[in-house]
């Protein structure tokens, strides 16, 4: 079983590959990725090796190899859809930032109970009625959900996504989600990240973390 | 010395409140805050007591009050102001997302090295030069950084940030960044959180977590 935390390093490894890979670099060591990732050589060499690929002794890894196996264990073959749910100021930041990001990762629905949105296509996403979800999800083959409805409505907007049959789930609302076990959620809280870093900015000087 | 955590949930305790607000209950029992918010009565008691507000024990706490006691708490008393650094996509989604969400944490100027962007004011945020950092910052008594840059000028950013005595940065680009321990970063890489959830939403089925 591959934790979560070696999915994600996995993750930026890629990315970091990428800038490597633009640089004309052709050749990298475990101990230069992880000095990119903030992480140990050992640490690079055993999320590699779970993913089946070896370097070379001599050489290190090839970086464009690397990359493509990183991407082959990460990506479904075929691409994964997303759906996100609550077309607020932030869902319609995300529909910005995620628009065209990844090839084999997109967010092809957009959600929303206001009907002036119905129809309507925000940055290349098209905006269907929150009662369309049960047939929009299967009829795209949408197996990700993102919430970024209000905190009061995010239960729900998660059971909806669950009785349907998403396994996975970036919650963007700040409440935690209620789920089965076999569902898999990862929470990002803007709001109260903003809010520690201006704590934190206050009291630093004086040594606080 | 409170810490990181207890922060956190100070921040969400604040806006869950404001939905309890919104609904007109007057007042709310440790139980029921901590339902809402994932946490144990006993923690919210702790955190609150933390803060020096305590709660009659007929009534709970009054919500107003409490809310009031949290900002106190969490804001200063004059606002704080955030600079962005790196008007890509991700940079303007933040903009529309942060812009008068907070009428005490507002972010106040925006920076790029692109000369397109300079003097142009973006979801209400006036954009600069990079180079304009060290007077822009002072002027405008900035204290919070937030970095949206390309992962390979993450560290130069921070740098200048810190050089200029900024102690709070919250960092959404993907590298670890190297900071004073007189300084607090925050990161949320976006990406990685997507890509785990995709990950895990295939093999979630499975037990996955």
């Amino acid at each position: 079983m591959i934790s979560n935390k070696t999915i994600g390093r996995l993750s930026l490894y890629r990315r970091l590959l990428k800038d490597v890979i633009n640089d004309n670099q052709r050749n990298i060591y475990s101990h230069e990725l992880a000095g990119l990732a903030g992480a140990t050589a050992a640490q690079v060499r055993r999320d590699i090796m779970n993913i089946g690929y070896s370097g070379n002794p001599n050489r290190g890894y090839d970086a464009r190899e690397l990359a493509t196996s990183i991407g082959n264990f990460l990506d479904h073959p075929d691409g994964q859809r997303a759906a996100l749910l609550g077309v607020g100021n932030l869902g319609r930041a995300l529909l910005a930032f995620f628009s065209g990001r990844r090839p084999k990762l997109s967010i092809d629905a957009a959600f929303d109970i206001d009907p002036k949105k119905f129809g309507r296509v925000i940055h290349g996403c098209h905006c269907y009625s929150t009662e369309d979800l049960a047939t929009v999800i299967p009829e795209k083959n949408i197996s990700i959900g993102i919430i970024t409805v209000p905190a009061n409505e995010a239960q729900k907007a998660c059971d909806n996504l669950v009785r349907i049959g998403i396994h996975g789930i970036l919650n963007f609302a700040p409440v935690p989600l209620k789920i089965p076990s076999n569902v898999y959620v990862e929470d990002i809280d803007m709001t109260m990240s903003l809010e520690k870093v201006a704590y934190f900015a206050r009291t630093a000087t004086s040594g606080g973390k």
